[in-house]
């Protein structure tokens, strides 16, 4: 073999013993929130920071940085399309973003985010932010000191932005937003004003195995593979996988509402889809994984939403959901339970709101973390911030912080910073990706209408899914939809969408 | 901290990390036996084999040497009974074994097994000793390098005997071995001169919900604690333990024949009550283990036999098998019952063996598997030595190598040499212990008739479990019991059982 060569294989050993302990740790967090009982919890946690350590280590091993070097030339000759130049670029991008922190700081961050998370468990029910105060101002100071250490050119949210949507900027989002803002606030206004759905056919009794019944034939002709993934029970469901044939998802059921584990459960089929249509090929190195969050989050919110909340999804599906629940449904019309499963309202907590005005909850969020990054805002100001954006932008005041900025887990458990924004752009991107997909086959509504999802899974996996962490997301945005991220199509899907089912 | 403190505890994390990567892979192994798809498999073997791989270059670090070397005066100060002093021996044995082999060579063998085992997966439905004759002469050979490469005083088994049950010898274990053939072979042929036992009984439909149903209570009862341990289905039973306070079991339920399931639970049940048993201040450290797979062997037959199939067991809880049961058991008395569960037979198939005839099983193996590693049987005559032995000890010859030399997994699937006389070290020792803890609690088998365990889970608790590797076997038999390893409390055991269910 040449030098080359060699290196390279070298290389591929050692990332992929980062991946096989990257995904061992999976398996062991998966295990943790299924199955695992009480007694082994105290220990488990050790256990997978010491498996976190451990790759961490052999990712910024010296030897790792000599392999890189030596391999320059050789990722400079490949075509940019190249397996091999994708693996050296995000080997390097990772290797870079984990060898500018030191590891005592990364160490000292865990460990006041694990402190905060604890104390925002106290204090969230009984309302209490003056007791967490000080440590979320504790968070700000470490997130902006992480920034600092993976510097930046333009804003300091830009490398915490990075480490779930590489390559998406502060600035580009915000300019996003604030146009989708001002779409979306006065068309929250326009629907709240009319008559709220009634959704009390939902909230019957629905015994689980029936809900499974129902569901599992669903998820399977999305094209979830069993062979190659499972479904279990958990208290927050989510996707993980382990290996590119073993792609698992979980689900919460609420016997007394239908909505909690189906929608639930096509959210994280959507997700699941994406890592099992991966190149198998890529299977135990970087290149096994959906290419960003907001990526990710375009393909729970494509089966969860676009699909599973459509007319022509229930036109087909209604009838055998009756014939399942006969008595909570036989006395239910499809337009009923169609406005039931899609209705819109103004709220306070953004994990129950629906699809109209869930990005507003999360634009809040995303504008208040740039805001506190810039220094523009106090942490003891929060409170007061938020309820005036709920205000602005809902039309409601939260009674209180439990409500209000202390309902989200997300800055209590871990940094402020690049944390909202995937939610969002996944929402945008389900919409723009969907248009693309009708544009190459006009057919896929009226496929839906039938119970055939092929075509949509074929598209998404011909211009997504396969190529996993190959391309980054605007890379891939732009080659599978001929430009970079835009609000049309999503807006135009939600006044279509909004419009039949209220005045606009 | 003193050069000494700071030595141990840096030796403490880096043999901690060890431990908590072989724990890892205990889950991983476990979710493979239990819940992992199908399209898992292929990357999971590669995982498990690199969390090894990073096991053991942990362990034998050159650093891991060094620490032991600076330790070693300290070690020697402290008294022999000390935990440090205990986690410092151990650690010095394990480092010693694991460098005293070319990583190279047990790379070569680790793949050589695998190769083996999926040969002889196809061979043995075929019949096909040949076509795995020259891959289990490879096997010998190996086995003979790897004793060569861990050295030895007296015979080459004892380094290979030593991976299992350390300190045991093949002439001590011989001498013992033949003690007890020449006082079982006689009993055998005694009891199997009389009439079968019927065990029909218990080959009537037991549905699997109602054995749980059963069994469940009772394994609690024994004091397998539930909130530090669960129970899965699996193809083979096992007990697997990832922390002291997770120690699982799994069990394979036949529908069809109730005593698969039900002793299956207790046996594995005892593995886990010993595991469970360990002083929680060693979890995470190499004396978090049961201390050799003799006395670990000892204590899923003392509760699978000694407990769950002793009469006074059932004089208590017959009752509630027969409510469980009462179609299939009510017209079944408890001494018909008894005897079905106690049946002694001539048969060829060891794991469907009796308590009478079991240990003539495995004592061909060990004698066997010496003979092999002495140069004295060659490979190729196996199969005429195998079923000579059978005859002269059995009185039966096995009709084909598939029910004869080729129904073990275990010299295909791994090594020859100190694979099988656990077992029978295990059923000698269950006696051994039970007769100590009657000595200490006269009225124990009067509280198992009256479905009461505690007592004799107390004294296995005290004198055994609770020091987990802290002691070697022998060092522990002795405390226990006062002397060494004793064959005449398990002949008394099975003369007394026996004698009152057949005339001997």
């Amino acid at each position: 073999m040449t030098q080359t060569a060699l290196a390279l294989t070298e290389l591929k050993s050692l990332l992929n013993e980062v991946c096989d302990l990257n995904n061992a740790n999976a398996v062991l967090g998966w295990d943790q929130s299924t199955y695992m009982p009480s007694g082994g919890g105290a220990t488990r946690g050790r256990q997978m920071a010491t498996l976190e350590k451990i790759a961490h280590e052999k990712l910024t091993a010296p030897r790792t940085g000599e392999l890189l070097e030596n391999l320059k030339s050789y990722e400079q000759e490949l075509p940019y399309d190249h397996d091999d130049a994708a693996l050296l670029r995000l080997a390097r991008r990772y290797y870079e973003q984990a060898t500018k922190v030191p590891s005592e700081f990364l160490a000292a961050f865990s460990e006041h985010s694990s402190n905060t998370y604890l104390a925002w468990v106290k204090a969230r029910p009984a309302n209490d932010f003056k007791s967490v105060q000080p440590l979320l101002k504790k968070t700000l100071d470490m997130s902006r000191q992480l920034a600092e250490y993976y510097g930046y050119d333009e804003h300091i949210a830009d490398p915490l932005i990075n480490l779930a949507d590489y390559g998406m900027k502060a600035s580009t989002i915000r300019a996003l937003f604030a146009e989708l803002r001002s779409e979306l606030v006065p068309l929250v206004k326009t629907i709240t004003e009319q008559p709220l759905a009634d959704d009390s056919c939902l909230l019957q009794h629905y015994p689980e195995a029936q809900q499974f019944a129902f569901s599992t034939p669903i998820i399977k002709r999305f094209g979830y593979d069993f062979e190659r993934g499972r479904q279990d029970k958990t208290a927050h469901p989510f996707m993980t996988k382990f290996a590119n044939g073993d792609v698992r998802i979980t689900t919460r059921v609420k016997e007394h509402d239908f909505s909690e584990a189906f929608f639930s459960t096509t959210h994280e089929t959507g997700h699941a889809l994406y890592e099992q249509g991966i190149n198998p090929a890529f299977d135990g190195t970087f290149l096994d994984n959906g290419t960003s969050s907001g990526v990710h989050e375009s393909q729970s919110r494509t089966w969860e939403n676009l699909v599973s909340r459509s007319r022509a999804f229930w036109s087909y599906y209604y009838p055998s959901l009756q014939q399942q629940f006969p008595a909570q449904l036989n006395q239910v019309s499809l337009d009923t339970f169609y406005r039931a499963i899609n209705k819109v309202q103004r709220s306070l907590i953004r994990t129950d709101a629906d699809e109209v005005t869930y990005n507003l909850h999360v634009m809040i969020r995303f504008e208040l973390e740039l805001q506190m990054l810039e220094g523009k805002l106090a942490v003891k100001d929060l409170p007061e911030a938020w309820n005036a954006a709920y205000q602005n932008d809902l039309g409601i005041t939260p009674p209180n912080d439990s409500n209000g900025c202390m309902q989200d887990v997300h800055w209590y458990g871990g940094r402020i910073g690049g944390v909202f924004q995937s939610y969002t752009i996944g929402n945008i991107l389900s919409a723009q990706f969907f248009e693309s997909a009708l544009k190459a086959y006009p057919d896929i509504n009226n496929e839906i209408a039938q119970g055939q999802f092929s075509t949509l899974h074929h598209w998404l996996k011909t211009n997504i899914y396969q190529y996993g962490s190959k391309f980054t997301a605007n890379k891939m945005i732009e080659r599978a939809t001929g430009r970079g991220l835009d609000i049309a199509p999503y807006m135009q899907y939600l006044r279509t969408k909004y419009g039949e089912l209220y005045t606009l």
